[in-house]
């Protein structure tokens, strides 16, 4: 197989709770095709994570019309779950198919996505919820420990939220909450089934149950509004730490954010930033450093 | 093989998330052998839950020198989790190998045993929590929706609150708690490894971290004295709701009702009574019930 620096491409990954993003770029980072797969947590399913990973990339470099056995593929992966030193190790001693492999977490990426590749901060709020700086070469986390120890007003905290507050409504041991309604509407269940429709949800069943709290809430419901304002207050403490690292710019990243930063207090959201690219290009932009 | 009404005796089995107990009596319900198996929650783990009940029943009628291909042995099984339909269908279905088998939830059992039989109403403050009354042929239950959704002030309840509270800490965005240490010593970690030590940890799991928020409180955590405050408010709420069926007795069962009952208000704790028996023996009640 012939090999050459001049034919090789970037894969760039983006793989959590929910699902994984892929995209292939060449070597002047244009974008020449992209792919979704499956879940990739390699904490909940490392098996799943590693299917889904291949999945994602498959796709993305079959739409560029290119393969691994017949180019050179350098692999920049953010994961979910790499924060912790044994997921980590686990994970860079895969057996992957690519020319290289270079391993970060999944905060780092959306970083580096956001603020293409330069200085900054990210505030992630997806299935699950992390705040992320990095500034001169340091970085730092806040929270973003897992679902349900952690992940504070992500959206798997936000549908666990919902159905504890509706079970608790429906048992009369708590105030009346429209987000029954909302939650048997998006499971097509009777409230008499929400529970057992719950067992054994993951992380990713539950963010998809966050909507039901923002529907809630347009419609009123004070049940869901004090769900939102528990959501806000905790990330809105976690965007004040940030910027206590004076992050040159900063965004909010993931599927709930477009939902949440509208609730946040003006004086901290006047310094959000809208992303400048993806996580999965984020991916990319660390391969390029780790290789200088 | 001989069977006749004469040599018959009765198995009692109560089984939920952390473990399964059993008892074998004779016709005069003299207890002649009783032990203990591993967790048999048919929601979290159905072949699991299966082969704790096995094993329990074995171990109880090997220590009365029973068997079930010598002796026309019939088995109450109490279970957690078939108060929901589907899951009471599968284990209904089981061909288990006793002469014939009575399926009740662990909360009914656990009435029965409490009242030897009678009429009465049960708090369960074990691994999950759940309240029961039982009147005139009427029967009603309180919460007892399964953990994460449901199940406050339970064990595994008390166990992630206390996991979360000390998250919140860590990172400086809750109050300070010694509830890490706590856990920390515990889980014999470092308040580091704590998150990932959590990863896919079942409710029995975190019940078992349920005496580091009564560890902190005794010695003044106030976050831990929060998290106490809130399960009692809980629970007393739930006594309230049963009081008012007017219930002959109430007694209080389950591993963490030891240290609940204390914290409870004096006028709702002068209802408590304490069981006359065991949720094991509920299920042969239940059995004598249903064969009348």
């Amino acid at each position: 197989m012939q090999r050459n620096q001049c034919s090789s491409f970037y894969l760039g990954v983006d793989g959590g709770g929910s699902k994984c993003k892929a995209v292939v770029v060449n070597r002047d980072l244009e974008i020449l095709g992209s792919a979704v797969a499956g879940p990739a947590n390699p904490c909940v399913d490392y098996q799943l994570a590693i299917d889904s990973i291949i999945e994602s990339c498959s796709k993305a470099l079959g739409e560029a019309g290119l393969s691994q056995e017949q180019h050179q593929i350098e692999l920049g992966l953010a994961l979910a779950g790499v924060n912790f030193g044994n997921v980590f190790q686990k994970v860079n001693e895969w057996s992957h198919p690519f020319q290289s492999m270079h391993l970060i977490t999944d905060w780092h990426a959306a970083c580096l996505g956001a603020h293409e590749g330069k200085d900054g901060a990210v505030v992630i709020v997806g299935t699950g919820s992390c705040g992320y700086v990095c500034v001169d070469g340091h970085s730092k986390s806040f929270g973003g420990h897992g679902f349900p120890v952690g992940d504070k007003g992500s959206g798997a905290w936000l549908g666990l939220q919902a159905v504890k507050t509706a079970l608790l409504a429906k048992d009369q041991m708590g105030p009346p909450t429209l987000m029954m309604d909302k939650l048997c509407e998006s499971l097509s269940c009777k409230s008499e089934e929400l529970a057992i429709r719950m067992v054994g949800a993951s992380s990713a069943h539950y963010a998809q149950l966050a909507k039901t709290v923002f529907a809630a809430a347009k419609e009123g419901d004070e049940q869901a509004i004090a769900v939102l304002r528990e959501a806000t207050d905790y990330i809105e403490a976690m965007l004040s730490s940030i910027l206590e690292y004076e992050p040159p710019r900063l965004s909010f990243v993931g599927g709930i954010a477009p939902f949440l930063v509208p609730l946040l207090n003006s004086d901290l959201r006047k310094h959000i930033s809208r992303p400048l690219a993806n996580p999965e290009m984020g991916a990319v932009y660390s391969l390029l450093k780790s290789a200088k």
